[in-house]
């Protein structure tokens, strides 16, 4: 099994390949689809067999003991990412937009403000909203190709109403991995407007070669308002078992979590469990490496092919596979370029609003499929905007 | 594959075996468990066959169109249980628990009184409790070996505060299958007192030969405040997928319940999809009536050689595998008839007061293990109360 093997997930309920044709018009037999952040690899051997021995069991009942799980988890981020955090911080959620939501649940209240960095991660906003919270943008800027903050202006836009601040560490989309600098730069600010600090890192282990990730739970003066969230289903691509992460080192935020997660009776389901147990292991680093070196080599691929078409712009990816792609420089409406990357391409791909202020020119593309699938989408998207050249 | 044949379970993660030692303090070289409720059986092969087929794809990423999962679960309600319900009505929690204490989130407020008809599954109080909810005991008493309800006793309990009642049915534990009379009662409580109606009816397929489940859903004019849970898991013997449904033909309840669903950021995992869509068939059902033919059989092995010895009666299972064993006829304190149980028998067995009021002088024993464990947990009982004979 390596990367480059096509795996058709035409009717397996696979929401990416089976809804492009009803979200975004893309056809479902000569589609490709490049939006859903799922990759279209299998997982780890090492977490097949985990669902092969419990087939074998045949016995799928209430999971008992989960030490040998959070230990997995405290082994995991001290070897990967130098985090020494204690087994009894973790709370596992079904998955972390569940993790988000019962964070805006736990610690803030209705009509208080949550900011956001955006463009961002199009659920956070959408759990904000739901429970009656309000979204604070604080719109990020570009510079050399990254995204950075301008802490001076979003000082100047808090109205005290704001409880929490969400970061999405690497960020999602456009693959910006925070230096320390940044991070304390986020943490100095949680504390200026007394926010507490969520910072989903998810992709923490889908980072490019020459950039390392620094865990927030590593960044000086924010523990005691700091949660963290990890997950293996981005990692391993292994969504459908939704369980995240919800790590918290300070006593009282945990109390009030803990205190959520049993009004609202919250466990999570064994496959996750046993899944995550078996990721966290030597021969799931392995295949982690390996799948962060194929990841690169299409992202270089993507990004050449990409930044050829004159008035295409794509941000070099630091981390995640999930390519950020500005079309600002077409001098298209959003409507012109989206329906030539839908229609004349036939590529599915997200929307770039629905991340938020700052999002409106751009489309977001997941590389995370056979090294071939890439070359032909940087082929027809060359073809789609052939007239520019 | 028989129910007779034995499958260890010790060292797997299974909660019902490996915590039996730390929690009732029953070897666990030579104990038996007899506590929480899942069996001792692999699930249905059509439910096997569902979780190697995801294997064998190996790509576990996000569930798209659920409409074939919806379609089994109505095709299920109205073959077995002669229930139509609209596939649009349906929500997918983690679990009934979780369904329980979403429904206390949703459709009431801190404070309010939520009536249990006691002794009853003790999941409820721990999540009503939790919610910062009262919990407002109905006692139930026996009549010719059931369970019944006193009304009028229940009318004057009433003070007004009490916004919801929550329904087992068939009852956990004692296994009582309510006849139409008796839910049209319960659905007229909860009218007078204007209480919405959570009915869990998800020990519905395990009803012995000679009872019929009659679902809440049929009981005239209930269908304003009513909250029906179902799943899988009970059935099945899949309680590590972590699903269950909660189904709301009213409009507003619906829009309330679904309103707290997304600002929870709440959607299932895909292998509980896969695993339900696969059991709600005709193959699963075959599968269901071999099983309750056997623990029907379990049953009545273990009710005569309990009600052989003196003092004991275990409660006539008219559903569910959960023998419910009264010991007050031998006069003992709990805390000497426990110790033989679980001392002299080497039975872990759920403690009755945790059921709440009326469980005082109970035992709940699970039955749904191979019959040579049954005929054996038997003759220790006759054993360790040997001297009564």
């Amino acid at each position: 099994m390596s990367f480059d093997t096509p795996i058709d997930r035409r009717g397996t309920h696979c929401v990416k390949w089976d809804a492009m044709e009803s979200l975004y018009g893309v056809p479902a037999d000569t589609g490709i689809s490049m939006w859903v952040a799922d990759m279209d690899f299998k997982t780890a051997p090492v977490v097949q067999q985990a669902v092969q021995d419990m087939v074998d069991h045949g016995v799928y009942g209430y999971f008992g003991d989960d030490s040998k799980y959070r230990a997995a988890i405290q082994w995991w981020m001290r070897q990967r990412h130098g985090w020494d955090l204690d087994p009894a911080h973790i709370f596992t959620t079904h998955g972390l937009v569940n993790g988000t939501a019962m964070c805006v649940d736990a610690f803030t209240a209705p009509g208080d403000g949550v900011v956001l960095f955006t463009p961002v991660y199009h659920a956070f906003a959408k759990v904000i909203n739901a429970a009656g919270r309000r979204v604070v943008e604080c719109e990020m800027h570009q510079t050399d190709g990254r995204y950075t903050m301008d802490f001076d202006a979003y000082d100047a836009q808090m109205d005290g109403s704001e409880t929490m601040v969400v970061l999405c560490s690497p960020h999602n989309p456009g693959g910006t991995v925070w230096t320390r600098d940044e991070l304390q730069a986020v943490a100095d600010f949680a504390r200026r407007h007394d926010l507490v600090l969520v910072s989903d890192e998810i992709h923490h282990d889908l980072v490019m070669p020459g950039h390392t990730h620094i865990p927030m739970a590593n960044i000086d003066g924010i523990a005691d308002r700091l949660v963290m969230m990890t997950a293996t289903t981005k990692t391993f691509n292994i969504a459908g078992s939704h369980s995240g992460n919800v790590i918290i080192a300070d006593p009282d935020l945990r109390a009030k979590f803990g205190a959520r997660m049993a009004a609202l009776g919250l466990s999570p389901n064994s496959f996750g469990l046993f899944m995550a147990t078996a990721a966290y292991s030597p021969e799931g680093a392995a295949w982690v490496d390996d799948l962060v070196g194929y990841l690169d080599g299409n992202r270089r691929l993507f990004d050449d092919a990409v930044n050829a078409i004159p008035g295409l712009k794509s941000m070099p990816l630091e981390a995640t596979y999930l390519a950020w792609v500005d079309f600002d420089g077409t001098g298209m409406t959003r409507e012109e370029f989206t329906n030539r990357v839908e229609q004349k391409a036939g590529i599915a791909a997200n929307h770039g609003p629905t991340f938020g202020t700052g999002g409106e020119s751009f489309l977001r593309f997941n590389i995370a499929t056979p090294r071939a699938r890439v070359e032909e989408a940087c082929a027809r998207l060359a073809d789609a905007f052939g007239d520019l050249q």
